[in-house]
């Protein structure tokens, strides 16, 4: 099997009712992302060890990956944040937020800049472990540019803005990377805008044919992870 | 004086004709910014040496920064990539794009996504500085969501989406830091976008009073430096 036993693989179908904003094909047809794939937190990292990478699945995972576009699939790589931001997201609060949007405490900002930087020092050892095995990957770091209200994308989905950004790396054979991240709320100020609304969000938008998750878990589920009653 | 002789400011009167795309200033009539500061890459990496960090003069910088929100002016950094980024885009001509905007050369891409690594890489190493400072101090990393046409900015100027980023970032007492990027092109496919255009762009949209230009050069300019016939 392609994933060797990280795999679980669904078709994008499952993975809402919304239509994309707009065609979700390339000019020629074909859909802008063949597959979009789901690094879990805890495939890439040590979960338990703080801001721990685990580089030896990482590797295997970009090396597989890597044979995708050799075999003609385009892809777009989503990652969660494992032991870099789970423990400072969660100590500081930051997902619960602030009560007032635009009234802080200085300590919820510390912990939203301290999250966000170790969000994005993991995506860096994403993006240079795809890069060692060829692939043109590219950083998408959402904060400030895609925010929530009340912890749920503003309008319920990717602004075209967003949209456009993706699909403009993928058309230029670029590998686009998003990342689970702390971002701008505009009820409770900020919030964290998980790695598995991007899934989502992106197989829609991307015209994606399958949604792969990597995890450190063997198996294929029964529905999408993030639904009730998902089942390996 | 403030900046131990690295100092070069000017009013924010200077750097632009074109007015804000709305107000300039929050609710309660301050400017979103007061000092928009770029520290040059010259400043803040060894610039003859590839990818090497001053992490002296980087720290001593950061600490003359946070003694500004102390005195009650809040402030956007935007720094340049130095020794990150510079010769990674010159060796594989990012700047000057590809000839059909969707039809790169596996070479550009490359290029492209090893100069977007070294520049996010350093505007981490900035990132890390100031929290060390107490700044809490969060990345805006432009690609995909800011895109040009010729090397200029989209429709001349920063889309409302990205100044409401930045205003809400500083509106939430956070410290935003934007950073020169490859960035795609409509026309040429990918450009390089840099800190200098953003320091015009953040002056306008925040309203600041002062532009803080950071650099390894003692003295102020007669001029703003981008422009042709500044001297020291």
């Amino acid at each position: 099997t392609f994933m060797g036993g990280l795999l679980s693989c669904l078709p994008c179908k499952d993975v809402g009712p919304l239509r994309p904003t707009t065609g979700c094909t390339r000019p020629d047809g074909k859909a802008w992302a063949d597959v979009v794939v789901k690094i879990g937190g805890s495939a890439c990292t040590k979960k338990a060890t703080f801001e721990t990478l685990n580089d030896v699945a990482l590797s295997a995972i970009c090396g597989q990956l890597a044979t995708l576009p050799k075999e003609g699939f385009s892809l777009a790589v989503v990652h969660g944040a494992g032991s870099f931001g789970h423990q400072h997201a969660k100590e500081y609060g930051v997902s619960k937020g602030a009560e007032k949007a635009m009234a802080l405490s200085e300590r919820l900002r510390e912990g939203f800049a301290k999250t966000r930087l170790s969000v994005t020092t993991l995506n860096k050892h994403v993006i240079t472990a795809l890069l060692k095995e060829g692939l043109p990957a590219v950083s998408m770091s959402p904060c400030p540019f895609v925010e929530t209200s009340a912890k749920k994308l503003v309008g319920g989905r990717l602004s075209p803005s967003t949209v456009d950004g993706t699909r403009g790396l993928l058309g230029r054979g670029f590998v686009p990377v998003v990342h689970g991240d702390a971002v701008l709320d505009e009820s409770q100020g900020v919030a964290i805008l998980s790695g598995d609304v991007w899934m989502v969000e992106l197989c829609r938008e991307l015209g994606a044919k399958s949604a792969v998750f990597v995890t450190d878990v063997d198996g294929v589920f029964t529905k999408p992870p993030w639904e009730s009653g998902a089942q390996l």
